[in-house]
């Protein structure tokens, strides 16, 4: 698996004529090597040469963990805690050829510190764009990818129920947030694929929430979003549920984005763009009145990021590939009032769509004494 | 205490003959306008001008909880999930009059993607380095930032103690670092400022360590590494216990850090440079042999970012200043085999250093049935 998507990953590079691509800490470093490093303020990467060997420039320190999880051969050049890593770079750039080559680097990783590091060593200012290279061949995921997305939905999915049997009025945010990541770690996961977000009542209004100290009351929609790590890979799933009895405008919201969601599940097919599908939501949205308060996007690709290509939004004319997973997640926001949303995972297959996410999708009312 | 810091920059910015400096989601943003966003692939970044108001790029959608965050006026310049930031970029650049002025950008967190859109729009491709200004800005950390920081200590320190008394033989690093988050989420923490670390027996030989399913055995040596944000600000705390009678190498490497931790903490005063406070800890360390198994730097200051200057290593020569906050952490790694790590969090006031942190460094035993 690993060597293959170096070939690919070469034969691009051939094909392009580029000599190198330089691989920062994160997603794509783990798709190539198995190497599960993070950002930091000390100069760490690879670099894939268009043939031989992957180079990897790490502190001394780390060495040891690399080579616990690299899944391929991997070139050590490493830098003690008492130099910089000038010296360990100028081996590099020399044993490959590096300088004044044509390399290309992540738009979304390569930083300037990365900048300007290199352009002092390799001697050029002008970097090309990786992800011309990368993004096709991780918009495509395999069966093994797909397996760890699975788990990943059944963890979620499992503690999102728990969680939802657990509300009461009276709970704050943090707390309902605090008892989904205990359950969700229970099941084995890593960790959540990002913050765990429990929206109540006006703070569902908000896609993008931070959990408060706000409590839940009689009356309240709760938008729950949340997703589980494992192997790396991510899942996303979004449920809104009532506590008491929703008013008419509430169920009224809640059925469109139900529709939207079902539209834009059935429009999904290998070769639909992306704009496709985001149309096919957003109509049902904009038929019933509420197009300005359907905030963002329809969805978004997700596997090793909780956020990657392929997007579904209005702007992408891509026509998708087997492999493709991504969310499909309209949502009404009513400012300072409440919001809904409803998220599922869908995977392109050849014939059609799966949708992983498995939940149950009508409004669930949760019980009080009231 | 924000419109404080937005002068600071603005009078650097007027003394070096720089327009303005952009800040990108992160540590940086949140200390000069309280705006928590995290970077994503949305083109999102404040600018402050030499004089007036701060700019605001952002997505539509995440505009209300800007205006809900917020701890000073900004000026926004949205753009909706159905466009790309073009519009609204261009329309900035000409209120703050940016064309090919000189910029200054985070080395650590301007990647290329926002470099290839500012070259765009603004023309210019070279970049000033804003961490002149704000590196010592951030490094003096002034009485709110260590209130938080106390705090956030509290929180660690109270969910570290519990987790040492509920460690027994038989269970995982996963299952004891899942009951230390709990614990940890059940003080208030927002959560934990890095992952939760439990490295045993061989694993705590590697520093930076992924907690695994290896079962705690008797005789092990386990390392404990966590920290707490509150109010995002960081806290970071290690101590090492053994689980059963340790053996008299186990004690001897001990005690040697134990001294070595004394040490380092002892020499930090206004004034000192992190290369003398290393020396300080290294030097007890190397005196008793173990000089190549102490694989890193002294220790690192934290703040907003879990790893921020001032760095305590061998090639920093900055004398430090009052309100300096880092840790003091030691360690020797024995490879395949245990590690040893003790580190505390020291700020530095007028009449000498505080150690923040409280926990006895004493070696802990956890009695076992053997």
């Amino acid at each position: 698996m690993f060597p293959a998507r170096i070939e690919k990953v070469q034969e691009e590079l051939r094909n392009r004529g580029w000599a190198a691509v330089a691989i920062m800490p994160g997603a794509n470093l783990r798709y190539l090597t198995g190497l599960s490093f993070y950002a930091s303020k000390r100069l760490t990467f690879a670099v894939v040469p268009v043939e031989g060997e992957i180079a990897t420039l790490l502190p001394e320190m780390e060495r040891a963990r690399a080579e616990n999880e690299q899944r391929i051969p991997l070139r050590y050049y490493p830098y003690a805690h008492d130099e910089t890593p000038d010296r360990a770079l100028r081996s590099l750039v020399e044993d490959y050829s590096l300088e004044r080559a044509p390399i290309a680097v992540e738009p979304y990783a390569f930083r300037m510190f990365e900048a300007w590091t290199f352009e002092k060593a390799i001697g050029s200012n002008r970097f090309e764009d990786a992800d011309r290279i990368l993004t096709p061949l991780r918009a495509r995921k395999d069966s093994d990818e797909i397996a760890a997305m699975r788990t990943a939905v059944k963890m979620i999915e499992y503690s999102l129920s728990e969680t939802i049997r657990f509300i009461r009025p009276g709970q704050t945010e943090r707390e309902i947030a605090a008892f989904w990541l205990q359950s969700l770690l229970d099941q084995g996961s890593e960790g959540p694929s990002f913050p765990l977000t429990v929206g109540s009542g006006p703070n569902g209004s908000f896609p993008h929430h931070e959990n408060s100290d706000r409590r839940i009351a009689n009356g309240d929609l709760i938008v729950l979003d949340g997703g589980a790590l494992f192997q790396g890979y991510a899942s996303d799933i979004t449920r809104t549920v009532a506590v008491g009895e929703p008013t008419s405008e509430m169920r009224e919201v809640y059925s469109l984005v139900q529709r939207a969601n079902a539209a834009g599940r059935a429009r999904a097919t290998v070769g639909a763009t992306g704009h496709e599908i985001d149309t096919a939501a957003r109509t049902v949205i904009d038929s019933g009145g509420y197009g300005p308060q359907f905030l963002h996007r329809t969805g978004h690709g997700l596997g090793l990021e909780i956020h990657e290509p392929p997007f579904i939004a209005v702007n992408e004319t891509m026509p998708l590939s087997v492999g493709a997973t991504f969310t499909i997640e309209p949502g009404i926001y009513i400012k300072g009032r409440f919001g809904v949303r409803i998220e599922d995972m869908v995977t392109l297959t050849g014939d059609g769509a799966e949708t992983l996410t498995t939940l149950d999708r009508e409004l669930l009312v949760i019980k009080t004494d009231q």
